[in-house]
């Protein structure tokens, strides 16, 4: 294995384009600032400077990439979801009353909520700015719908999270909202700009929206069986949020009526106590829907790979593949 | 004076424009909707239902009816405009930790904030679609920068607000993102879609501009002369809130030190006492700062009626003009 081939995918893809992502980089700087309110900038920075990894403006690069396009504008339009994601990035911190991302104090700690919303909404009104530049209205129509789906997820998620009726169908609903749809926007937009035919769109559209999905379950997995790390995130934070995660569903259909009472109270009343988390654990253990969880997962990842068929070989189409490995890598 | 002359000019306006207004309430009551999330219609019926006057779609219907376009599209226009609106609402309340809006109680209240902010990014992704649906760039990009300078204005607003070197120029410019900005984009996309010669199209946004500032000049003005009404707000509540208005900013620029110490304790150190408000309405007398806030108003009413001027004459026309006599007639 040479040292290219064992760097994490979204390593190499981001060597690859680097010097679109530089550009990503500047336009960002360019219009997250303001110049009658420097308390956006002030917040913006520290989320920008946070170092997330970029990883869905770099999808967009990457499907423009992979389409041949060589106009100057898929770094509008990754810069457009990237503020797009920043944005619900601030709003889902105050929703979540969260106090740490990224290992770092949130903004609504920082400064205060109402700081988090308005600045969210100003880079929401910034990525519509953007997202007019390049004149397609099949790119506006994509990316407003995205962030429809978007809100409407997070929505879904307030009323469903806490109710045990919430099933499979509904929880891939959510999670198309809030994670996927993004996702499979972004990839959209990058052959919709390189004006690719149909099938190839349709291909980035099936790969960004599996990817998303994949990557969503992985993370609702890891909230019960991974390694508390540098992200800040606890074993249990889920349970403890009474979120109904994929796990937690597929228990609770699973349930008798002794075990039925028991996600009533901790879920639905969220009446918990000490052993609580443990005794859930032993039922997802009891019942295998953390292995079924993980098959989920990896099923969307060779969706995810399985989409990319209808385009041509590419360094860039094997590092797509090799993400949607990477994605289910830290549960397989 | 006729029947007709008696009613008051936003109220002939909805007359003149009611099948008009019809249509946007149906686009209103379709758009608002959401196949997945249930709560998305629960919260934005509440705020539909509380009557708001829309004055902001009736500008843009207005707009377009005096540059006699036929088409469809001002229907979504003025859609998009509300929903921008309601969307801002929602925020706000967040942002204020309000409990009362048109008096009744606030969605935050009814339901929570996390509903209030993401039920108001539904509502400006829902904007950003339909800004799409007409297929017009510049009308993309009024709306989208009016977003951005309202996200822009509020966020200008936190950090102004209880900071006394906030003069008259910080003060227009949060007044134009809070209130003129909407104006102003409601009635230049009204005569953008019409296909409105430029000079027209900038007699639109000036009168715009001018009316909403008036507007918000007369709103401040009100909070420390009002009457309590039925919108539930009670005189003096900008000064609890320690949100430097035009008339405490005018009083400050002609502060001596023990005024400017009073002004400095009860608005950027927010230590008031009982009695400071009436110390601060005589403060207001003394400098003869109401009336000079007065005074502003009615030049802004009278620099959006002469804003009209290049426009041919309308029935529409003369309510236009009477609507900015009405805006400040709550003060004259």
């Amino acid at each position: 294995m040479t040292t290219e081939m064992s760097q994490k995918p979204h390593d190499r893809l981001a060597a690859a384009l680097s010097d679109e992502m530089a550009a990503v980089s500047a336009l960002i700087r360019e219009r997250m600032s303001s110049e009658h309110a420097p308390r956006i900038p002030e917040v913006t920075a520290h989320l920008v400077e946070a170092g997330g990894k970029r990883l869905r403006p770099m999808l967009t690069l990457a499907a423009a990439a992979l389409c041949g396009y060589d106009g100057p504008y898929h770094i509008h339009l990754a810069t457009t979801v990237e503020f797009i994601h920043t944005a619900t990035l601030l709003h889902d911190d105050v929703v979540d009353e969260s106090n740490q991302r990224r290992g770092r104090p949130t903004a609504n700690l920082l400064w205060d909520n109402q700081s988090s919303v308005l600045v969210g909404d100003y880079l929401f009104a910034r990525s519509f700015q953007l997202m007019t530049e390049p004149g397609s209205m099949r790119v506006m129509q994509i990316l407003s719908n995205a962030a429809a789906t978007i809100a409407e997820g997070e929505v879904l998620q307030l009323t469903a999270a806490q109710n045990l009726a919430t099933d499979e169908s509904v929880y891939l609903q959510v999670v198309r909202g809030k994670t996927a749809a993004l996702f499979s926007a972004a990839t959209e937009v990058g052959g919709v700009i390189a004006d690719a035919p149909q099938e190839i769109v349709t291909a980035l559209f099936d790969y960004g929206d599996a990817l998303g999905i994949s990557f969503q379950i992985v993370d609702d997995l890891l909230d019960y069986q991974g390694q508390e790390d540098a992200t800040g995130k606890n074993i249990g934070d889920d349970f403890r949020e009474r979120k109904l995660t994929l796990p937690v569903i597929k228990a609770v259909a699973l349930a008798d009526d002794e075990e039925r009472a028991f996600w009533t109270r901790t879920i639905e009343r969220g009446k918990q106590e000490d052993g609580d988390l443990e005794h859930a654990i032993a039922l997802l253990n009891k019942h295998g829907t953390l292995t079924a969880t993980q098959a989920d997962a990896l099923a969307w990842a060779q969706k995810a790979k399985s989409a990319l068929a209808p385009l041509p070989a590419h360094d860039i189409k094997d590092m797509l593949i090799d993400l949607a490995d990477y994605v289910v890598s830290r549960i397989s």
